[in-house]
Order: structure tokens, then C-alpha cells, then sequence
């Protein structure tokens, strides 16, 4: 079984996005707002919207997609902490109807009501919602001010309740940034690969998973800048007294495969130990097109990783579903549920 | 001839720092500040301090390196503009001093009296005065303000006088932020990274090349995340409709070999062409231990280069030399005069 981590919704119905408009249409005009969160979209518009993925987990030999709604449209930086809410709740809703639909393809991740400045236990009621119906995880943004880098740390106590429902709901974080509004970074080529440099930095600084020692992040987009510069990270770290590295932050933190050519992939999986690596493309994503020297989809991530060399059948089983099933205790539960128990090693 | 691009003078007399603390003192209280910009070290304090970095040199088996002001203490974002101005001229005097005592050892980098939210224009007259004193290049800090990237992108015409200048003058700018105020970010494991990556992905959004076809940016730190994501920029820049990065940015941005372990190293001068890739370490910064793994430092960026199997003899001499003397033809100029010509290729 072949789970890709990391997947977006970004081929909502237009309805969907007109709803979004309508929304920020009203902060300035209140008679342009929604007057109702129905959106009328029909199950078959759903199953309609998602074929783009259907059709490329077929192509491309995977099985399952870890599912949460657009990334760049979480958008917390954008209005107010209600409409925020809103548009949370209903960018839920859509991914959990998905899943509901699609059992079979699509597991569902949850996007989070953060607000700039505005302490994150606003999360937490919408964190047990999410994972009532279903969810696995929950997509946790270090920036909702969108690219100034105003609220604090990761490793602050600010974010410790969230930390603690985390634990106590069993699901792991991805560390995802949103848009960007700060035009100094691009969305997918800056401001996505920074945030998870920095937060990784980060928790170098702090002693996060002493405190919460079950707490799993994932650091998408292949770690950011942190595998291709493994040897300044340890090095810091060291300089800080810490311990190696993979003693103490691999227990809890883990990279995807999002990394868009093959001598990417080879370094990665190079430094970083296998049992910390989870497959992943970020579809429908950052690069949609293909690579003109290869003729393949940039994000057909797949395919670097089945060029790789020496790489053992424990250490693929473990990259494309043992660690998905570790890192996401509840989706092994569910697919346990449906018998199907995975590979023991 | 082994040249070494990217050094900063971190191991200053202690008069250094404590006339810049008393000039911030002296914000607050008139009463602190400095009275004479003149600090009283001598040049035995000069050659003494600059002791470390000549053993490492000959350590390592490198011949001259290119060397600027402490990065993180150029502090754009701290006092006003008077104060930035000032610590500037004397920073950038004690490198020409520096060089002056150690001519066959040092070339000098200049820092810039940047200031958030001021245009740059107040930086020409600082640029021209260093290159008649013999500086071969500038560090451009694309984000003044420590963290929070509240000026333009570097695509910007904000940015263009100092660009004419650098052309007039010949000189290239390696883009290094300073350091940083905003607690999300770790100066030299997030910020100098995020910087390195986000200017990059500004110049694929723009074509600043365009109009400055002379220009020259080295982007150190091994280029951020940038050739370990190589493929999500070129795919980003493609569906842009620009060209392939190789023809489009190429020719006029460079990066450093600072990358701290030899995977890094080996995706670096396998993914980015040897006409682009300048040997570098970074002395004495970022990371000064030793790889418990290896016993050598961390920083010994030569021994990477040098386990590279297949690295033909052109190339090597390439990262080591040549692309020094075309990136920085004013150090080239500098070394002819001294009968040290280069070979030709």
C-alpha cells in the first residue's frame, strides 16, 4: 500500500471560492456576505472535483491520499477570527464529505481557526470536531500573520494548548505556512521552504519534546533547506550543548517527500534516517508541470524514490506506509478497521 | 590559488564591540556615546586578531580569502540612520586595514549603511569610497529590518541605484541578510537560509537580469534551499513561462560552496554548473566545532570539495579560483598587478 501524505484540495467547485469572495466581499460591504454556509455543491460535484487526483494516484501507482483543504486558501492572515472560523469549518467540512465519499482514496486532515495574535486554544473545538469525524491530523501554521513572523516561536508556551490537544486526540501536526500577503515571499518557492526551516530551527532552540514527548510533527516540502544543510543544523545544535539530532528531535519530527527532482530525493533519504522520512507529492501543488528533461511530472515523487539505489525493501515499505501508519496512529485504526493490518517488521 | 569568497572578520579586539555597544547607549542616554570613532587598536591588535583565520588557512590549504564585516553585527535594523552610517565606515575601515597589513591574505567585502524603510541611495557614497580603498564587493542585506522583511523585493526599482552602482563600479554583491530581531527567526540557521532562498525566488518572479545584464549576486550559504529544491524552482519558474533557470538566471547569480556536510556538497555541484558554484566557508562563523562523526570541522568545506570523485581538474579549479577572478574582476585585476594571472582555460 502506497500513502501519500500530503495532498491539498485545490480543485474545489467554484462555488467554493465564490463563498471565500462573498466572505471578504462583506468585511467591507456587510450586504455582499454569504447568506447562508450552504454551499449546494452535490456529492457528484465532489467526486467530480477530485478525478484530477484519482486519476494520478492511478498513474502513478499510489493508494491513498492524506487529504486537507488548499493550503494557500487556509488564508489566516484574511479577515477577521469569524470569518476565519467559518471558512474553516466549511473548508473542513468539504475535505471530511471527500473522504466520506472516497473511503477508499482520501483520508481526511484539518486546517485550524489560528488568527494572528490571537492565542491558539480558539483551535481546540475545532480539532475535536475534526477528528469526531474522522480526521487523522491537522495542518499547523507557525506564521498566521501570513509572512511577518508576529506571533511567537513554536517552542513558546503560547502554542502548548494546542500541543496538549494534540496529544490528547493522538494526531500529528504538519508544519504548513498559508499564503503569503508580504511580497518578499513568493507563496510556494519562499515562504512554504522558510517556514519549515524555521520552525525546524526552532525546536533545535527549545526543548519542545521534553515536555511533550508523543507530540509528531511533519515538516513538509522534504524539510525545507534542513536535510541539504544536515551538517549546519547538527553543528548549531552541538554548539547549543544539545544532544545529536537524531536523538533528539527524530523521535518527533518528520520529513516528507515533497522535493521535486531526484538528486533531492538521494540526499534526503541519504541524511535522514528512514524511519523519519514519509511519501508525499503535495498534489494537486506547488508544480504542476512536467519536467521538460524527463518528460514526468516535477511532482511524480514516486518515481525518484523507485529510481533509488540500494534502497532496501524495509526502508521502502517503511517511506511509503509503515511510518505513515506511526506518524498517523489513527488512520492505521481505520485502515486496521477495514482489514487491512499492514506489514509487520 | 585557492580563494575563499565568503569570510567575515568575527574575531575583532573587544574596542570593536565596545564602541558599538556605547554608540547604542547612546541612543538612550547622549551621555554614552562614543566621543571619537577612533578605537586605538593598533596594528599588532589587527594582525593579532586575524590570527585564527590565518591558521585555518593554512590548516586547510587555502590562499586568500574575500573578507567582510561580521555579518550579524551589521545590524541595519538597530539605531538610526547617523549610528548605521558610522558603525559602517569604521566597520568597513577595519576591514581595508585588514587588508592593507595582510595584503596576500585578505580582499576585502564591504557592508552597507542599509537602513529599513530608507531607499538605498544613502549607500552609494559609502560604495564608492570603499572601492577606491580597493574592496572587490558589498554584502546587500535584502532585508534591513532583521526578520520582519518590511522593504521592497530586490526585483523592485527601490533597489535599482544601488544596482547601477555595483555595474559602475564593477563589483559584485553577495546578498547576506544581518541579524536577526525577530525571535521566530535563528540568525545563521533560519534567517541567513530563509534570505538566501527568498531572494532567489525573487529574482525567478522577476527579470531583473533584464536590465542590469552586467549584475552579479553570489547567494552563499550553498544557496539556501534552493539546489536541494532545484526542481520545484525550475518547474515554479517554468509555469511562469521563463526560461529554464539555467539560461535565465545563470549568467548573473552564483552560489557558495558554505554547506556543511558532503551530501549537501555533492547535490550542490551536481545540480548547479561549475561556472556557478564559488568555494567558500564562511570563517570563522556559523559553525566552529568539529563533526564528532569525522573529527574535522564542520566548516572545512575543502575536504567535501576534495573527496568529490570525478570532479575533473577544469572544474575543481573552477570553484577554487576561476569563478572568483569572473564573479569579482576587481580581485582578479588585484592578483594580475601582483603577477598572479590565473591560468587560462
Amino acid at each position: 500500500m502506497i500513502i501519500d501524505i500530503h495532498g491539498h484540495y485545490t480543485t474545489e467547485p467554484p462555488a467554493m471560492q465564490q463563498f471565500r469572495d462573498k466572505q471578504l466581499a462583506g468585511l467591507a460591504d456587510r450586504a455582499r456576505r454569504p447568506l447562508s454556509s450552504d454551499l449546494g455543491i452535490s456529492d457528484e460535484e465532489i467526486i467530480a472535483s477530485v478525478q484530477p487526483q484519482l486519476k494520478l494516484q492511478r498513474d502513478r501507482g499510489t493508494d491513498l491520499t492524506i487529504f486537507s483543504p488548499r493550503a494557500s486558501g487556509m488564508g489566516h492572515h484574511v479577515g477577521t477570527e469569524a470569518v476565519g472560523k467559518e471558512w474553516t469549518r466549511l473548508s473542513n467540512d468539504m475535505i471530511h464529505r471527500i473522504c466520506t465519499l472516497q473511503p477508499d482514496n482520501f483520508v481526511a486532515v484539518g486546517q485550524l481557526p489560528q488568527v494572528p495574535g490571537i492565542p491558539p486554544q480558539n483551535c481546540l473545538a475545532e480539532m475535536e470536531r475534526c477528528v469526531e469525524m474522522g480526521f487523522v491530523g491537522f495542518n499547523l501554521n507557525p506564521d498566521p500573520s501570513g509572512g511577518y513572523w508576529t506571533d511567537p516561536p513554536m517552542i513558546d508556551k503560547y502554542w502548548y494548548p494546542v500541543y496538549e490537544k494534540l496529544c490528547e486526540l493522538n494526531v500529528p501536526a504538519m508544519i504548513h505556512v498559508t499564503g503569503s500577503c508580504n511580497p518578499n515571499f513568493h507563496a510556494t518557492g519562499a515562504h512554504y521552504i522558510n517556514g519549515d526551516t524555521t520552525v525546524f530551527m526552532q525546536l533545535i532552540q527549545g526543548n519542545l519534546f521534553k515536555d511533550f514527548p508523543d507530540l509528531k510533527f511533519v515538516i513538509p516540502h522534504g524539510g525545507g533547506a534542513v536535510p541539504y544543510h544536515w551538517g549546519r543544523y547538527r553543528g548549531i545544535a552541538l554548539e547549543m550543548k544539545r544532544p545529536e539530532l537524531a536523538q533528539y528531535l527524530l523521535k518527533n519530527v518528520f520529513f516528507d517527500t515533497c522535493v521535486y527532482h531526484l538528486p533531492g530525493i538521494e540526499l534526503l533519504t541519504s541524511v535522514i534516517p528512514a524511519d523519519n522520512v514519509l511519501f508525499a507529492s503535495e498534489l494537486l501543488g506547488a508544480v504542476k508541470c512536467k519536467d521538460p528533461d524527463t518528460g514526468h511530472h516535477f511532482d511524480d515523487t514516486k518515481r525518484y524514490i523507485d529510481q533509488l539505489k540500494n534502497m532496501s525493501e524495509e526502508t521502502r515499505h517503511k517511506i511509503f506506509e509503515g511510518n505513515a501508519r506511526k506518524v498517523y496512529p489513527r488512520l492505521d485504526a481505520q485502515l486496521r478497521k477495514k482489514g487491512l493490518a499492514g506489514r509487520a517488521f
